[in-house]
């Protein structure tokens, strides 16, 4: 038997006890169990199903404080984001459980037949056994009990979690306290269970009871699984976030407006969880003539190098670091820290690798002189999940021209604010085409992210009292 | 130049004049107008989209003559099956243009923050050019101004469309036809174009302006288009309809109960489109005591052959019954005609081939002993289009094991009724998991088939009047 360990991000220091890497049997036993689970779950009443989403929460708060340490010890992310990050998990668990309550949940929708024509019910029912595949940069929020087991088990569906490498620890924590939340509030045996390890996650895609899977994480990473779900005898569904350069426009009018306001907030943006969101902003296009390159370069100097991740992540993050330098001019280059780059358009529309995301504090200003340089930059830049303006009521004509390029290539478009800070609710697409997703019509936050978990069902002239729970009440 | 020929479908003739394979070049060509009219056709005002779709279901109608005698010289159907198809071509337009006008149709969604959280406003955009691969069973509802077209149209995407090759000067009538309408209408130039040849649909499917295909055929002709989209540089969604046995299960209360009405509905059903129906019942669980047999074999071959739609789907049919002929016992074997054969729950568990499609009229007749036999059936069949039970109100205990068996099987459970005849509206679902189609979470026919060509976008803090039309309405 293989053994991963827990890191303790800030020292390097292998942890114990060991977490013993999930066989490839083993996998094949737990969706066995999730489907065998399956119908049992999905025939629970709605409430039910909340009271699960609700008790998984409550436990989950009820554990803060060894979570948060243990999470603290294996990411380095500190205990401020790692509180506002459990926060948010408990937040989305419970948002989803209103969701499954709404009238509106299941899309019931009826056509009465006329003259001996069929009677229809449209309704959404759970896909099937979902494998989630966890993330490292939110060990709570995008991983065990994250947004996407959230959403899979709101949808009614198991879920057999793929654990991130990156804190093994935490994650068996988590599954502890999610099976034992789910025991607790009456779901099925195998509703819920999680794997760990490179071979296990291999298995897991290919399983043949798995009917839909999501990821969160790297482009190589995500592709790989994508292509194992697509090449399946029965191909299934692969929600994958990858990656974002998350491009940011400024226009003179917005500098000229509010300079200080732009140059602090981006920094801020830039450094948040040491650059490690999705939705970092990691390309921002700059008037030629506008002054900022300086102002910026001294704010983000200020800012510390902070620890990231793990040892995977600061190896990409040099790698990354690297490649921009062959094709931009450093302005910021502190060791494992913060970098800044700057190029010109000409450059930029001539060096695709200034496109790639470099996860990480790192971001590349493009300086332009006119509009007609921002047009052909945004009819270039590859999907992402955000694009950001930066501009002024004056700037109505360009803005007008950028935003039908833009909506084709990137799931939100923020005004006059920072990409950084997805809300959990029930307006948010945190998507947008590839790279930035395998999948641009689902998102993976909000409410909505369930809809990646149901499949319609139409029932012809089937009597009420025959159809099957939670359709009959 | 290579040329296609449209071929007489009755009596094998060659049909002048040639229609000329699109070349690679000329694809491109096609895919980068349309790419050049997307945002020109994503800006059009709501009513303008819905009067495009009018404009093409009138001018279809005015052309009626001539389009239903060209698809009958190419397909055989007959000129009442198709001048019911033309009617459910023009009546799917008309449906999508009141869909377009439907205050939901965009999905927006706002939500306001407060104590300085951002505002989000989210609706659905279109995912930009499609294409679109015709079916051969449907001339006119499933081929070039068919229900992907109009989906597609609908959800303001430009469109390419493969012709099949089973009817292209049919293809060709109905692409002037569609061509001229789009233009009185005022749809920008570059909207929609067809393309013929095998090489041409191999370059649409790679065509880096594509941004979603959708296909109804074979599950080899989709396989091979859905790995091709799913290996592309950047995978794009790839909606496959593609084969489907939709089984029927009959219990023998309603055996007792509805004899002969089962009997003549199931012939009925069996044979309709001479059994090229994506829904025609494939398979048939029976009582094995309820001495079924023999009088649906007699009604059956009472069913005069009728020619099949071209050459290929008559090879295809051959092989199929062939494949059937070595695991099942014939009862009806008519040369090129209707087949019906027998086999035990045994056997067919034993022989996965049996619950493969054979497309035209052969269907199969599973004989089981006990409740249990329909289970086990069940939990084993592969993905169909529907499911179809005949049972009575003393049947509830097995019925309420039997649904949550089909309904991760099917996308459309029938009651008491009969697969065949799709009913174009608001409830119907045209889906299912793999093999029925490679995308479970989507529908082909009936107004929700426009999702597969939208994705959401989200506004944060967005100026109401800076939003892109038709969204500033």
């Amino acid at each position: 038997m293989t053994n991963l360990y827990g890191i303790d991000a800030r020292s390097g220091e292998r942890l114990e006890p060991a977490v013993p890497e999930t066989t490839p049997g083993e996998v094949a036993e737990r969706c066995a169990a999730a489907d065998r689970a399956a119908p049992a779950l999905a025939a629970l009443p709605l409430d039910t199903r909340a009271r699960l989403l609700r008790t998984v929460a409550a436990e989950l708060d009820a554990a803060a404080d060894e979570l948060i340490a243990s999470a603290d010890r294996e990411t380095a992310l500190g205990r401020p984001a790692l509180e506002a990050e459990l926060a948010r998990t408990t937040h989305q668990l419970r948002l989803l459980a209103d969701e499954v309550l709404r009238p509106d949940f299941l899309q019931r929708r009826t056509e009465q037949g006329a003259d001996g024509t069929p009677s229809f019910l449209r309704t959404l029912l759970p896909v099937g056994p979902v494998a989630v595949y966890a993330a490292s940069n939110f060990p709570f929020a995008l991983a065990v009990a994250g947004s996407d087991t959230a959403a899979a088990l709101a949808a009614g569906c198991a879920v057999v979690v793929k654990a991130h490498p990156g804190h093994p620890l935490t994650s068996q924590r988590v599954d502890r306290v999610v099976t034992g939340a789910l025991r607790a509030a009456g779901a099925p045996d195998g509703t819920f269970s999680v794997v760990h390890g490179m071979a296990a996650g291999q298995a897991l895609i290919n399983d043949p009871h798995i009917r839909a899977a999501s990821f969160t994480g790297s482009q190589a990473g995500g592709r790989a699984l994508f292509d194992a779900a697509a090449s399946r005898p029965d191909p299934i569904p692969f929600y994958g976030e990858l990656g974002s350069v998350n491009p940011v426009f400024l226009t003179r009018a917005a500098v000229s407006a509010r300079r200080s306001e732009i140059v602090s907030g981006f920094v801020t943006a830039a450094t948040r969880y040491v650059g490690q969101l999705c939705t970092s902003p990691g390309l921002m296009f700059v008037p030629a003539d506008a002054g900022l390159d300086e102002t910026l370069a001294a704010e983000l100097s200020a800012v510390p190098a902070a620890p990231l991740l793990n040892q995977r992540i600061l190896d990409g993050f040099r790698q990354g670091t690297q490649r921009l330098a062959k094709a931009a001019d450093p302005l910021v280059a502190t060791t494992d820290g913060p970098h800044l780059f700057r190029t010109t358009i000409q450059e930029f529309l001539a060096h695709p690798e200034l496109m790639e995301e470099c996860f990480g504090p790192a971001s590349v200003l493009v300086a332009y002189e006119d509009e007609a340089d921002l047009l052909a930059a945004a009819g270039r830049l590859p999907g992402s999940l955000t694009a950001t303006l930066h501009a002024e009521p004056s700037d109505a004509a360009v803005v007008g021209q950028l935003l039908p390029l833009l909506t084709r290539k990137v799931g939100r478009v923020v005004w006059n604010g920072w990409p950084t800070g997805v809300a959990v609710n029930r307006t948010m697409h945190h998507g947008g085409p590839w790279p930035a997703t395998t999948s641009a019509a689902f998102t993976s936050i909000g409410t909505e992210s369930v809809r990646r978990f149901q499949v319609p069902v139409t029932f012809q002239d089937f009597p009420g009292d025959l159809l099957p729970t939670p359709l009959n009440a």
